[in-house]
């Protein structure tokens, strides 16, 4: 059975999350239906990332087994077709080796969260940024966010229902822009690490949006990384604006 | 009774236009629906630009007269308030004099057009550009739209149902650029003029796309032009990529 690699977006907000559910929406089920219009039967996909309810992507990567040799444009077109109207888009394809697996295989993820500070209501960007209305401080958030970056023991910055082996992690990146907006201000936070933990990101983001309004000293940040506690942590923001951008392996299935 | 000017950004899709109409959700409705919460009975305002079905606005313009004194802030996020869950939003509000009115004071529209080419359907951005499947050439787009600039009679590029006295009017700025993204390719047509015909903006661009998937010579623009023929016209491209963006006043009420 040949195996391929898909690159998939999607919007996060119909959907339970990524891994299939019994009576819920999730992507992982939407591929699999529009897999079985393709191919009959039951199908199991694996990703690299499973996405939270709520969550976006624009670079998640999967694969998939089938029986018959596709043309890889053509499957991802036909998977396009079948999966209408589901917010859910393939965007390349690629066969791959059959011990090639978009989970194990995978060696970094790359996290996007936009946060806007403004005012008013969201209405074209409702569901993909989490906006706050308080004034932030992007030199006191990055000083916060330096106190992440390496190899640590996350537990504070973890889920409780987090089901990793281990709680100690390596951030490679962690980094906070200003993107230009007429309406108020955006930023956003981009993390880099070979794997993540259970809400990491989430509460990354959440708790330095709190040292951005000046509610935590950008010191707190180590003092709470350093407690390995999860009632250290602040609080863990919503999901609509966290995006799965990339998954790193050691050749890129999709540059061939 | 002090007069209110309004910047109003909104989400078209659930819309049947800025214009209120009997038994279908319109913008304007849902403004005066939220200003006779805060001052009970019929409300009437106006817009520079009386945007179409599924026209967005980032920048579009309104004024509304009130009985009381409202401290302009506290209006905008008490209309924000009550106009949750619409998809509008007040980013500015400013007293005005009383004879100032937002369309017939208005000097310059503004509009921005999202054109995006790639293969898979859109998630995030659903309802918010117009895709096409197939290459654009940006230069070439850009020498047709060189013929649209200046002084014309645009019966062209008119609706047959516009009800602008003349079809002849002056376009200061028609701008092309790409933006760069991952997935494909994004084109914003910027125009710019004292004001428009209905459908000027959808006409010009679905023209000029024609032009960029090279079914049309960028000189044909010029011929349909001239041919002052409505069926001269390229098709007129969906709503959705369409943002009212700014309006021109001779001073800016919201620059105070």
């Amino acid at each position: 059975m040949p195996r391929y690699a898909l690159k998939v977006e999607y919007h996060g907000a119909p959907f339970a999350g990524w891994q299939r559910q019994s009576g819920q929406p999730s992507v992982q089920g939407a591929i699999e239906a529009a897999l079985a219009r393709l191919e009959p039967g039951a199908h199991t996909i694996a990703a690299a990332g499973r996405t939270d309810a709520g969550v976006h992507a624009t670079g998640q990567v999967a694969h998939a087994d089938l029986a018959k040799d596709w043309d890889p444009f053509r499957l991802s077109e036909a998977l396009n077709f079948h999966l209408k109207p589901a917010p859910v888009a393939i965007l390349a394809c690629a066969q791959v080796a059959d011990d090639w697996h978009a989970r194990f295989s995978a060696v970094e993820r790359r996290y996007l969260f936009r946060l806007v500070q403004r005012r008013a209501p969201m209405t074209h960007e409702k569901g993909l940024v989490w906006r706050v209305q308080n004034p932030l401080d992007l030199e006191a958030m990055r000083a916060g966010a330096q106190h992440l970056i390496g190899h640590h023991d996350f537990t504070t910055f973890r889920s409780s229902i987090c089901q990793a082996a281990s709680p100690v992690k390596t951030l490679d990146e962690i980094t906070i822009t200003e993107v230009e907006r007429a309406d108020g201000r955006e930023f956003h936070f981009r993390l880099r690490a070979r794997s993540f933990l259970h809400n990491q990101v989430r509460s990354i983001v959440g708790t330095l949006e709190r040292v951005g309004a000046g509610s935590w000293e950008p010191d707190q940040v180590r003092t709470a990384l350093e407690a390995r506690d999860r009632a250290a942590c602040g609080p863990v923001c919503p999901p609509q604006g966290l995006y799965l951008t990339g998954v790193g392996y050691p050749q890129d299935p999709f540059s061939g």
